[in-house]
């Protein structure tokens, strides 16, 4: 009898643990699994705001897929994710193509520009491990020219947005930039660090108490916040803001970083299952509406939480306890029991950090700030390495820094 | 009575070892002894190729020169030197200007670019510490580009000369470029460096079984060498090159480093002393023709090998000799002495550095290739350090590597 094949599309937090889950789950005998994925290695996209400034080796937030795959039971391909035709059962990838019993799409999320002119061209977004290099070498390098060009302006940063990303962003680059300047041989009053937000606050939906404390910290390392103020475009010298009603004003950036917007991925639209802004609304059982045999995990998967009736923000801890669901829900399904869980967050806490020592946050319901709560999020990223790739892992990439 | 006083422009090598030297030979009523310098540091120009492939940190190459001078009998002003008024005995600096009954023009080179279209905006020239580590970013960036634009031109580095500076840049190249691709994950074979050389052999002056080590070293290591071949035009994307008579051959890359030409310091021309390319022919005991206040050494110095009757090519060995000459003749000058001592170079040997492990040269008269001779240079390199800031500065900044 044939096996059936389970083929998971991306080796994110969501992808990578419904691989592990289920590796454990099954029997070498009960399916094949496939797990595809762009690059051989799993990057942790909740630390890239640190490899993108510099503060962290971009080898420090990846490590290799092999390392935490059961070859026995799981194949891992590499290459990248074309199309999913859906009615067929099958997926397009760019070197060979796969057919599937079940499939898992936890593609990821992309950038979302809301058409503001420039941003593709112009801004860097923080989105893997490849633009996080490239955005710490463009800031290097911006550094590198000041005693040539003496432009103030090359040193300056723009951030887009200040939610999760943005806010880390900045974080780390005010423990950054001083390395730089002395690296550089640049007084460090010419650097100048800006965050615009067209929100009405920083860290929307967070508790204003903290988003304070964030606001305060990093405004008395020198970063200033433009809120309520929309990027209107931008441009290779900086970008230009609304002021007012009807006025532009100009902002000079030798560096700009867009982290204001996360849609799911391109590959969903062309699918044919139903979405907005590439995530789809999946059903309390993680599947696609209207497709028995596929499930969406991660950035793709749009999931309500009913008690304030708005989608959950898509993060790694949602996207972890996705895959665990989805690997039960699959084991379930190789062995002919109907009964599929229904996926209900359960929010342990969020910490949002503010450099290495610093953070602020809410963990088990008690709100965090300072040492405590940098503490805790070296704890939330080490728990990540954790259940997805064993102790070994843990230890061999967590973070212990942790005075 | 009024003490003398005597100015020194330029803390490089001939420079800041008059300053020592004078600082020992002269008590501190013989003479107001005062340094310019743009920087408060020292650089060793003889290790920038170093710093540039980003083989060694700009730190290492530099010290401060506050570290060597005897404050008590040297003023250090850090200061820009504008213009040489020799008649008037004065020097108008940026922010100030400085009269003296005694001068020393040690203010290094320029890069010459011939004229050549383009040289000047586009290509990089190993020239100080500014210019070293903006060379090492600007690789390191188009490296950080390759994941997104794929472009295998951007990877590119074309160094124009296979003089000196040339052939020690891409010594250091070929040991940088590995390490380099570890860091951006690009395959070696992606990346091509190419040296272009209008003369018709490589490192012309030196022995030619020495070249021809050199030359099938770096082959060894990728990197191809255009002899005979002018560059024509620069761009911000390459170079033309000339091909047989009339044809023009393009050369894609994101890099090109001009290492082929030295002058000396352009504030010699405005100065009403007689030179060519800003290098003046000094007088055998080291002073500018038709001026007995002032000394010329180093770069902007032309020293005639009457055996061959070739100007000496400008080297650190040389300069830092001009410097104890010069010390000398001032003390003489200062004593009432007048018969001030001829310079006449004593050539201990040249040697070529081919990366960290290798090198071509002649010590003393012996041909010496791989281990020996890069121990040689090391050993070079480190008695500058000892010249001028005693053991205690070799110690801290000398090459200890020796395997």
């Amino acid at each position: 009898m044939k096996k059936p094949k389970i083929v998971i599309l991306g080796a994110g937090y969501g992808g990578l643990m419904t691989a592990t889950k289920l590796q454990k789950a099954l029997g070498v005998n009960e399916a094949d699994i496939v797990l595809v994925n762009k690059n051989d290695y799993h990057y942790e996209t909740t630390w890239l705001h640190e490899a993108s400034a510099g503060t962290l080796h971009h080898d420090r937030v990846r490590y290799d897929i092999k390392n935490v795959l059961d070859r026995n039971k799981v194949e891992f391909v590499q290459d990248t994710v074309m199309e999913i035709k859906a009615e067929e059962k099958k997926v397009l990838l760019e070197k060979s193509e796969l057919a599937y019993d079940y499939l898992v799409v936890a593609l990821g999320g992309e950038s979302e520009t809301f058409g503001i002119k420039g941003l593709k061209e112009y801004a860097f977004s923080i989105v893997n491990v490849n633009a996080a290099r490239r955005i710490r070498e463009h800031i290097e390098y911006q550094f590198s020219t000041y005693h040539d060009e003496q432009d103030d302006n090359k040193l300056a940063i723009v951030v887009g947005g200040a939610g999760f990303t943005g806010i880390e962003f900045l974080g780390e680059l005010v423990e950054r930039i001083p390395k730089l300047c002395q690296e550089y041989d640049v007084e460090q009053s010419k650097v100048k660090i800006m965050c615009v937000e067209a929100a009405p606050t920083v860290l929307p939906g967070f508790d204003p108490e903290l988003v304070k404390y964030a606001v305060s910290f990093l405004e008395g390392k020198g970063v200033e916040f433009k809120i309520g103020t929309a990027i209107k475009e931008c441009a290779p010298d900086g970008i230009k803001v609304g002021k007012g009603e009807d006025e532009i004003e100009e902002i000079k950036a030798g560096t700009v970083v867009w982290a204001a917007g996360v849609r799911g991925n391109a590959v969903i639209e062309t699918s044919g299952i139903e979405s907005m802004r590439a995530r789809v609304k999946v059903e309390p059982d993680l599947r696609a509406p209207g497709f028995n045999d596929i499930f969406i995990i991660g950035d793709c998967a749009l999931v309500i939480n009913e008690e304030i009736n708005r989608p959950y923000p898509p993060t790694a801890q949602i996207a972890m306890q996705q895959g665990i669901a989805v690997a039960k829900n699959i084991a379930k399904l190789m062995r002919n029991q109907n009964d599929l869980e229904k996926f209900v967050p359960d929010i342990k806490g969020t910490v949002c950090s503010l450099g290495d020592h610093n953070a602020i946050g809410v963990v088990y319901g008690k709100k965090l700030v300072g040492t405590p709560a940098s503490f805790m999020k070296k704890v939330i990223d080490n728990r990540a390495l954790l259940m997805i790739g064993g102790i070994s892992l843990m230890l061999k990439k967590g973070k212990f820094n942790f005075i």
